[in-house]
């Protein structure tokens, strides 16, 4: 059991965690186009058929055969029989004679004989049946082939992939009307804590309402994934494995929050360790706030202790189960920046311990002009939640550094 | 009716919006907390009571009367016996009498007579019912006072706030367990063309399918709102105009996308100018892809006549969909930047025509170490659909620049 008796860096954490995710092997679906934004793919994606399925115009002008246009310049413009028209969502059967030109939209399919379109702005109109060429084309001019777009049997979406709107939209124009993705990882989650009650309920004098199973499982649902309520369980060590047991065997991923009472801390720690092997892997990382944050694996499935403050449990829960949830469900390419940024002055001093990462939330306020933003650190002592509101984002200190000064640029990571 | 007969520029298109565009007036709902998520509050949403209720300890330790600890120190702590233990989730009836204290956990309510904590770090076991404190505390020291952290009647959210995970935890912890926001925005899509057919048609030869509706509805659904398809319209003007006033009636954003062919593009604009007044805004931008949108409003509701090119159709709704939408929904503090961006190295000269935004698209590969990440323009004839699949993000050249050299570093939007 690695890290446990100290804290381990972020990075380190994050290393540890990974080295013990096993690859995402999550149930296939056949899921209809419309109901696959936001899945990921479980296998490449290859097209069916050739896009365009015929040569087409990228222009409106005149389909013409390159050659008529040859040597054409507005000095010694090139003329062209108007000897047709191609219509929209036909197929042309007639096309261009010699010293003939169709008029054709953007779009529009090449007609036989037709290797090129001239533009719309390079002619000049003689009369209704005469056109001036004033500029040449070559042949394949304003032309897309068959399959120039995309070919039969090209492969569209790598596996891993997550479906974005326009990945819907490509695989509608060539006719993929469904397709395989894995199934949303589930995640079950609940609160521990003798002192914790449902926020539908009215607390007894001493009791506090969950705030951790909304946030938790709207974060969860954010991020594609499907969260489950095992409920609020008090400090008790036969109750608590028996939740545990149930969430890790429903779910892909188990996490509570909580048990911040001492001896209720050891217990959290007891009964993941119960689930089995490998068990703890980390226990505490050198951060501010989430420091106490538990990541184990057990039965092949990540296992989170976030502590029970609601900003400690949202900051580990970014650091580290949002991760390995994108792990689990098959996410590749997921280095790109997660978060949306914004370079901010720092308007107040703000210390940090070296060795230690510290998230720092900040209100940001945009100033007119190409001035930067003003990001203005939320102060509240470390039982305030409502700092968590008030802030926009949050600025990553890096345990090498020991604070920002006033004044300072920084990035500032935005909530989503 | 401005901006017809010629392009204007990108700042001058969604000024011209802007100005056009009425305050929200969304009917109001009231909302369970767990389908809260992504809704705009219609109202400023005030704190019940106070938060915490109690007040508590922010850390572990010794609950104490603060002067008994005057003064103490390494060389000379102060002695306390440990007389009792708050208990978590009750609330404390007796407290510590002069020189003695209490065990307490981070959130433990204070007992009566104490009025601060001695962190566990600050004192030393003499035996199981005497410590040592070796540094003082002062009065207040570690406790987070009854309405410290929110009090009674405060406001919490203002209006036109996009709930986030963590707004709803707060709410759920203040016993708010259903609010009113506005309704979503509801949106009429559909696509024009006698070349278009539903994407689950098999397409005559010359006739392609609908990659517009699902592109269009998705980044809709992505966006928070409410679409609604309207089919697939032919080029027919008694047609057109009949589902455009139902999907305009029955929405409060109304966009169609297509009508390419030469002919067809002017019945896009008398249909629009035939909804009601002011009528067209904005006809053609100086943006390249998504130039010839048509940007409306009629009897107060934003229409949007998109480019049939789904390239185009993308651009154009992110430049001016997006915001009516979110101006419609009635988000505030919409100023904060809408995109995950990352600063990229360009791999290839772009050339862009002066007075024309251009927005390049861009596959990025990320490098190992802190070496900037690398954005290769993702090349294809402007009929190119595949482009939009492979691209991650695209690069903007605003009007003043006439490109990028190769090598140069830029910001890339990512798409979501």
């Amino acid at each position: 059991m690695l890290g446990r008796s100290a804290t381990v860096s972020l990075a380190e954490a994050l290393r540890l965690m990974r080295l013990h995710l096993l690859p995402s092997n999550l149930e296939e679906e056949q899921l209809p186009l419309e109901e696959a934004l936001g899945r990921i793919t479980s296998q490449e994606v290859r097209s069916p058929e050739n896009l365009p399925a015929y040569p087409r115009s990228t222009m409106d002008g005149y389909a013409v055969r390159a050659r008529d246009t040859f040597g054409a310049s507005e000095g010694l413009p090139a003329y062209l029989e108007v000897s047709g028209e191609v219509r929209m969502g036909e197929l042309p059967v007639d096309g261009p004679m010699p010293g003939t030109c169709f008029k054709i939209a953007t779009g529009g399919i090449i007609p036989p004989g037709a290797d090129a379109v001239v533009m719309l702005e390079h002619t000049v109109n003689v009369d209704e049946r005469m056109i001036e060429v004033v500029q040449a084309v070559a042949e394949g001019g304003n032309v897309i082939a068959t399959g120039e777009d995309v070919s039969k049997g090209q492969i569209l979406l790598p596996e891993g992939h997550r479906l974005r709107p326009q990945d819907l939209g490509l695989l509608a124009g060539l006719g993929i009307a469904s397709l395989v993705a894995r199934r949303k990882v589930r995640v079950g989650i609940f609160s521990t804590g003798d002192e914790i009650v449902h926020f539908r309920e009215t607390p007894a004098p001493g009791k506090i309402r969950d705030i951790n199973f909304i946030n938790l499982s709207e974060l969860t649902s954010e991020a594609g994934a499907l969260p489950t309520y095992y409920g609020i369980v008090p400090d008790n060590e036969s109750r608590l494995l028996e939740v545990a047991r149930k969430a890790l065997n429903e779910n892909d991923i188990m996490l509570f929050s909580g048990s911040s009472s001492v001896g209720a801390r050891d217990l959290g720690e007891r009964i993941i360790n119960t689930l089995g092997p490998p068990g703890i892997i980390v226990h505490g990382v050198s951060i501010k706030p989430g420091k106490p944050v538990i990541i184990a694996v057990a039965e092949g499935k990540p296992v989170f202790g976030l502590p029970g403050h609601p900003v400690s449990a949202s900051v580990s829960f970014e650091l580290f189960v949002l991760p390995a949830l994108k792990h689990i469900a098959g996410i590749q390419k997921s280095e790109l920046p997660q978060w949306r940024t914004i370079q901010a002055r720092i308007m107040r001093n703000i210390n940090s311990a070296p060795g230690r990462t510290d998230f720092i939330r900040v209100e940001i306020r945009m100033l007119p002009d190409d001035q930067p933003a003003e990001a203005y650190p939320v102060l509240g002592k470390s039982g305030a939640i409502s700092t968590l509101v008030k802030a926009d984002g949050y600025v990553v200190i890096s345990e090498n550094r020991q604070g920002i000064k006033e004044g300072e640029i920084a990035e500032v990571r935005l909530f989503s």
